[in-house]
């Protein structure tokens, strides 16, 4: 499988079952034929579906597994009854064994990330991995994390997240130097907490492959004033969820006008071409997938109730991540930056650790 | 100025001058005589503007202040200069004084805050103040506190933002049990840090008259799961802005797309008229008005930037509170509340103000 990109597929997991995890494999192939697909789930469901696929049977192998990791599990509960038996721990161990270049699940977000930390590790130094969104603007499109993986952060948790996604800003957006902000309540320098203003001095001085461009509010995300916003993961994840339910609100809105009346009628048909754009920007689709930051190995999170269209949008980013090799460019960053800054480094080893107990002894 | 509601409004501090003030106050005026205004500010701006509004020159009096807090000052700033001194400051000590229901001010958020906190003081029990906005949702409007005046909380604090948004809800919605819901990543109930799920068991056993409906999600909001829902400032804070963020965003694309081709414009004026229902929905104006909840007299923030229809619908606003008498509303719930709870009454005791010590002998 020379110059194949390979990816580990957990086509059980998610609310829409297999058909649309394989259909969007095949969607993505048809676009990329160096892709080829390990599929983890029930045999028997699998093979059904790809006898219609005859080019993704053709660049994919079965691995069967009983055990399917439900949507309400708990991670603790979804680690005792699924570690090393379900499709969602074999898809992240394919990785782990160089056997696959990344993993992509639909299924229960919590139970990914516990199963992807003790099975891939973090990389060395970093002290809470981060769940990375991607997100429709004005401008393009931003990337924002933590999305819920950790509650609290320190300063430092989020400096290393804006070295992280800038990282993979470089790769998404073939950028050198990704424009970085903090998400904060307001953009004058004395708003927030005192971690906030910390992780800002630092970003500010870091001398890393970014320019960080200072706090930027929750309207900022969408006017695209940065190419990566940083923040913890409870304001994260309501921030994302609260713009899908504003953009879903506003949908309504929109369609029971279109509705309202014959003239109403007459005159979307004659919009509805231009619309198409609107629809593209607002598409969850095309802003498919969660990146697990901060493992020895790429995961991939996909919307739970992801169509075929979404697959394909999140194999399509996997495979990027994968061609650019996302880990060791993280990586390399943080070797950069640690060798320079021993003082911060000794800093961080007083930090409580809150996450499972892991064993950093190699990067 | 019998069956008078008298509004103290701060004429100068917001972004749009004294014209979209005085012109707001004119409007609200037509709709209900019985309004009655003191005007804070410079006299001669006032008077020029009164000149040509000769209803308001009736329903008013002007109070000259030299002194106008400006957007960029830190509130301790506009304590140290504008105490006493400024049209801001002065309207505030009218409600103190009992001589006006409430006080309006598109002011400075920070110092507005400040201000009213130590001029009016807190009610007795009330541990931190909180800004109440008034989202439109799907279903209606949904009042959202705290968003932004207290960046970290206790679930004690949560619990009585419950409270305090329930009286608001039942004077606005005209509803006897408001729904309540608290902000979480999730609506399950192990979901979120110790202090969510603390404050949603009190508020759940609570008695209160309230119906206490759980954890809701960032796109909860919008879909109009609750009459009130609980967060503290920071998370709040962001998901109003990004919301607001995420409505322009759609906004400025609808345009673009009205505007890209001859048969969409031709199309856009077809449906124009049943876009109302969507611009009435998402004008700011029409949510315009965040409240100040937990002092002991009504003060009203209007958005910076209001126009004289936003300042007419944050004056109307003002008016129903005063008309309803608010603090009353919330006074009576916590008195009854807390001779049923003494023992959390205690516990509260024990909590560290962070806010500047206020005297709270009496209610």
């Amino acid at each position: 499988m020379a110059n194949k990109i390979v990816i580990a597929l957990d086509v059980m997991s998610g609310e829409a079952g297999a058909e649309a995890a394989l259909e969007g494999a095949n969607i993505s192939l048809g676009k990329n034929p160096n892709l080829y697909f390990k599929l983890y789930g029930d045999e028997v469901v699998i093979g059904q579906y790809l006898a219609n696929l005859p080019k993704l049977k053709q660049q994919s192998s079965i691995h069967h597994t009983d055990f399917i990791v439900s949507m309400t599990m708990k991670p603790s509960q979804a680690l005792r009854k699924g570690r090393k038996v379900s499709s969602m721990w074999q898809a992240i161990a394919s990785v782990r064994d160089g056997e696959a270049g990344g993993a992509l699940s639909a299924g229960n977000t919590g139970a990914l990330m516990a199963m992807a930390s003790i099975c891939l590790r973090t990389l060395r130094r970093i002290d809470r991995t981060a769940i990375a969104a991607i997100w429709p603007t004005l401008k393009g499109r931003t990337i924002v994390l933590d999305m819920g993986a950790n509650l609290h952060v320190s300063a430092q948790n989020l400096v290393e997240f804006g070295f992280m996604g800038a990282a993979m800003a470089r790769i998404i957006f073939k950028t050198k130097t990704p424009k970085v902000g903090i998400l904060n309540i307001g953009e004058e320098e004395m708003k927030g907490n005192e971690d906030l203003k910390e992780a800002a001095s630092v970003l500010r001085d870091s001398g890393m492959p970014l320019d960080y461009i200072g706090f930027v509010e929750g309207d900022g995300i969408s006017k695209g004033l940065a190419d990566v916003v940083v923040t913890e993961g409870f304001a994260g994840n309501i921030a994302l969820k609260t713009a899908e339910g504003t953009a879903r609100q506003m949908g309504t809105l929109l369609r029971d006008a279109f509705k309202s009346s014959w003239l109403s009628r007459l005159g979307y048909l004659l919009v509805a071409p231009s619309l198409k754009i609107l629809r593209k920007n607002l598409d969850p689709n095309n802003s498919n997938g969660g990146v697990f930051l901060g493992l020895k190995g790429i995961v991939i999170k996909c919307h739970g109730s992801s169509d075929s269209l979404g697959f394909a949008h999140a194999i399509d980013l996997t495979a990027s991540m994968i061609k650019n090799d996302l880990v060791n460019e993280i990586r390399n960053d943080l070797n950069v930056y640690y060798k320079d800054h021993d003082v911060i480094e000794d800093q961080k080893a007083t930090v409580t650790k809150k996450v499972p107990a892991m064993n950093n002894k190699e990067v």
